[in-house]
């Protein structure tokens, strides 16, 4: 019989489903070519050293002299643009609109075509947090962005048609409605509780222990008990705080870490497999909030979703957590 | 410049890309054998004539005498199985959960494995909207089942494995967060107007024109204003009800007519693109009510979604909803 779970922060149900499980070793991604062992350079890569002049205006390099390791560039097809000043939102009968005002970045990671952040170091995979912080406090910066959201889709599952690493900050100038109804949500455990919904959970996930895929001194990785999909993770920040924005180098530093770790437990674990995650923060203009905390998801991508989902809003998951979590506690990354 | 517009049903704001956006004619399906082009029988289908012990238990057939039309047949991998009377919802700390009890059946719309709802007859097409409303009034008598979910998945891409004409139907004994959320959101309108949210939408979308495909007597078919998708279409009952299953004999007719035109004329115009569809209706305990209405939601699977719409709920939209709607008010469905 499969099991139904809630996860008590965003109170999202999920089918845990025991017909249609399927061991880790099924999701092993056997098609597709590991990045790993694809051309360490590619002529046609905009992303690539000596194609700079292809894509957009830089924005920043680290170093800021010699060769670079980190760019950021805008993106060449932008899902919102800098706007010249203020902006006005329409409201005209059921019709609301506002013009696509925003910033949208492009975080090249590496000068090396053929890697991702579960095959780099600790310390280059930080340096990218650090740059995706960087972005984002200068994003906080424009006057009409009311929330950033920093992600990185690899592997064309995942949504990109470019192979070199790369991450992308977006600024928007509203608040996105699932963002809200999670507040709300996080706010009412906290009014009931008096306690941050988040905070609880990773202390319960640390003495349970049958969840956890790794810690370090500043971050918890688990599954979630109701994790929406196959391998599906969350990394915890253990001092509570709602704005990755206010996250200190120390923290930086640790979530590089434990991001190239579970990431590199993946890589080896299910052979590159396609993924996105994202960095999930407070809307700019609510900072400090005691009910709301940080957090990184990550989501392989190894299913597919269908109607059930799309009109209900519930996931069925066909791996148990806790059997995914053992499987990558196993694992060795790189 | 992109537009930011918000569903004023939903609350959902949705990214309508000009930079990326792409005509109508590019979506267009090339890579694959449209559904009529492949044979009408197959020796490996489990839901083809002859083939009838394959699948699992028979829960209904039409007509009940000779060769069957239309057969609803338990899913052999059902999502969630049906118990044995009772059951509890268990809370310990962070973790909740009660056993995946419910019922998951599937319809099979038609004998012909290379046929679907937008090729068939608006009789035929009719005859599938019956049978879902009929099981669904089935399924309300388990006193366990909260909430009820029609759906179709249309080709791999839209997650079915199989060919064969199916829609599916789950009854689940919780009512999902994502309907409680837009319940919430219907409800706050109807207080502050008086009206409900469904109703002036339709009205309103009439009177506009630009993002209508086709009505009936009973039903409206828009591209929403802020469609999250290209060619994402909602069908809606002029009458107002927030229950699928007091849908009269006309109406179910008139939806059998419209759906099969919109589908068809998808079929037509994009060279049969996958889709999933929904019809989307009120938790069963919740009957009548004032502030929720009942419609259908086709959505094309056209485009990919990533990282950006995973960690903010917010969709980019790559096609102008109002020439969405306008190219697909030029094709002529078979």
């Amino acid at each position: 019989m499969a099991e139904i779970r809630q996860n008590i922060a965003t109170k999202e149900w999920v089918i845990i489903s025991t017909e249609r499980a399927r061991r880790p070793q099924e999701f092993v991604r056997l098609e597709r070519t590991p990045t790993a062992d694809r051309p360490e350079r590619s002529v046609f890569c905009p992303f690539c050293p000596g194609n700079e002049e292809q894509p957009p205006a830089e924005q920043m390099r680290i170093p800021a002299e010699g060769p670079w390791d980190v760019r950021v560039v805008l993106n060449k097809y932008p899902a919102l643009h800098l706007g010249d000043g203020g902006y006005e939102r329409h409201f005209d009968g059921v019709y609301r609109w506002l013009p696509g005002i925003g910033r949208h970045e492009v975080i090249v990671e590496s000068r090396q075509h053929n890697t991702c952040l579960g095959l780099v170091s600790p310390a280059e995979a930080a340096r990218v947090i650090a740059v995706l912080q960087a972005r984002a406090i200068e994003f906080a910066r424009i006057p009409y962005v009311e929330h950033v959201i920093c992600f990185e889709n690899h592997g064309p599952q995942a949504g990109t048609s470019l192979d070199h690493p790369h991450a992308q900050i977006v600024g928007m100038p509203v608040v996105p409605h699932q963002i809200r109804v999670r507040m709300e949500e996080a706010r009412r455990y906290f009014d009931d509780t008096g306690r941050c919904v988040f905070c609880q959970m990773w202390r319960d996930e640390v003495a349970a222990g049958e969840r956890l895929i790794t810690e370090n001194e500043y971050f918890v990785a688990i599954i979630p008990y109701a994790a929406f999909s196959p391998f599906h993770t969350w990394i915890i920040p253990r001092r509570h705080g709602s704005d990755f924005l206010k996250a200190t180098p120390d923290e930086v530093n640790a979530l590089g870490a434990i991001l190239r770790d579970v990431l590199g437990r993946l890589y080896v674990g299910l052979r590159d497999p396609d993924y996105n995650y994202m960095i999930r923060s407070a809307p700019l203009h609510d900072p400090g909030l005691d009910y709301l905390h940080w957090y990184v998801t990550i989501v392989p991508q190894v299913t597919r979703t269908a109607g059930f989902e799309m009109g209900s809003g519930m996931f069925i998951n066909t791996a148990l957590p806790e059997e995914s979590a053992a499987f990558l506690r196993g694992v060795e990354p790189f």
